[in-house]
């Protein structure tokens, strides 16, 4: 959007973050110029490295570059505690600025600690997390030492966000399709669990995202969320299957965005299909959209996706 | 491996790929030190796009950079057309000063279609593959025709390598599993498909790799290989029961050559213990191996595999 653009020409991703002003500005942006269900609060998922002790920022064709990436286990016991209130002050300000200004749900969120511990032992994106898993498999207390601490903080941040307004929120795993299902059952489904125990009292529905899941979903589903994540890798009905009684998300491939429109619908048409009218289908991209797409896509999708939803 | 480090000192990348003698010695390294069961020709999976008109290079931390990606039509014409006994003169030399030096058979490989277009046109790695696919979907026909160009080029390749002397082949797709399975159907199984058909009359045994894939077996096998590979992210078992009547190929998390050696042995063990010992499983990592893998762990892994399959 180009109203994003203009900001970001004026500010860091970080800046937009923590200026509590701006975040709330760059929430509303999508959903003034889209007929969108939901709004999510802006931030960025490595928001909570930070204040644990690990500085990053963002290099320009690099991503996330975190300054000095945790390696050892001394490195994960100095990681410091949160304290959300305090941490995640200027998110909470704008999660407080924002709703008033909408009419439809606003979504929290935060990174699950697979994919956090990924940022943080690679110390940025990675082709094949080798220092991560290496720390997985070769010390593995710290390894879970570092999940349980991840996966409190993102308790209690989900919680805050709450408490400060948010109507739902989503824990995204968005890596944590790079491991093998017992890995994914020895190292992660626990902590992943404590997430949504800590959130069960809260009554918000909560979401639990992934992409290449596709031989991950039921343990997915086990570790909890009210609503789960199905990217386009997997056809949605038999995704939901397999996932049974529960929600799903998803799970247009976010690439057809570029295609012609004729694509465009008649791929969200077979997802629509696929979720067969059932109760409980959240029609969405299976991973974020692209920085290329064209917003009139955007809209021509939200409109059909609307259009089919009341016939 | 020292002795391949030792090697890479003095020569780039792409010079050993482009000197049969030192292709032919790095090929060797492995077998001379390890009891594998067959050998690999060294050779880098882009090497057929500079003869085809696209030069590329490895630039430190950011692998292959293609100096100007293929994003149009005009560029899709401009491929050329390839002898392969010129243009790969050094692999197949390399392949003959290999063979008589080998007591195991000498596996041949080619990039697939889509892992291939996704470099020239990505210019290298990438996490998304947005401009491959905007160009998968809005200009269809210049997709199939570029595919095709690669169809054409991967089938002469390969058989020219086999009259060099390999005696299997491999056909990577190592990036396919990026796609939904109906944009695989579409886009790139008639051309995987047409490579398998090209080699069907040499009679050697064929092996379709990719990674990722796991809702793409079925798709995979149909477009052809005697042996389908499958990585780590699906249970062998499972894997198989879906592809059937074929042999397969995998499937061990290559990170586990960087756990403890008890992890390792007991990860190994599952692998076979999920192919049951049925005849046709070819025991392998489910991806490359990592660079910080220690050599005496695929020397404990590759005994491990020998003695249990003695038992």
């Amino acid at each position: 959007m180009p109203e994003y653009r203009a900001l970001r020409a004026k500010h860091s991703l970080l800046e937009l973050c923590r200026t509590p002003e701006l975040a709330a500005e760059v929430t509303l942006q999508p959903v003034r110029r889209i007929a969108l269900d939901a709004a999510i609060i802006f931030s960025d998922l490595l928001l909570p490295l930070e204040p644990m002790g690990l500085p990053f920022d963002f290099v320009k064709g690099d991503g996330p570059v975190v300054s000095t990436p945790l390696r050892t286990e001394a490195d994960i016991d100095r990681l410091r505690p949160i304290e959300p209130r305090e941490a995640f002050a200027p998110v909470l300000e704008a999660i407080r600025m924002v709703r008033p200004e909408l009419d439809v749900p606003l979504i929290g969120f935060v990174g699950a600690p697979f994919t956090l511990a990924s940022y943080a032992i690679e110390g940025g994106h990675s082709s094949n997390y080798a220092h991560a898993k290496e720390l997985m498999y070769q010390r593995p207390d710290a390894w879970h030492r570092l999940c349980g601490k991840l996966a409190t903080m993102a308790a209690d941040y989900l919680k805050a966000q709450v408490e400060a307004g948010v109507q739902a929120v989503q824990v995204f795993d968005s890596w944590v399709g790079a491991l093998a299902p017992a890995d994914y059952q020895e190292f992660v489904q626990p902590h992943v669990r404590a997430i949504f125990e800590a959130l069960a009292h809260l009554d918000v529905p909560t979401i639990h995202f992934g992409t290449g899941t596709a031989m991950l979903l039921e343990l997915q589903r086990d570790a909890g969320g009210d609503v789960i994540g199905v990217d386009w890798r997997v056809p949605l009905d038999q995704a939901w299957a397999r996932i049974g009684d529960r929600a799903v998300q998803g799970n247009l491939e976010p690439a057809l965005l570029l295609a012609p429109r004729d694509r465009l619908l008649a791929r969200a048409d077979d997802v629509l299909r696929r979720a067969g009218g059932r109760a409980g289908h959240v029609f969405n991209l299976g991973h974020g959209i692209l920085p290329s797409t064209p917003l009139a896509h955007v809209q021509a999708l939200t409109d059909h996706v609307h259009e089919r939803g009341r016939n």
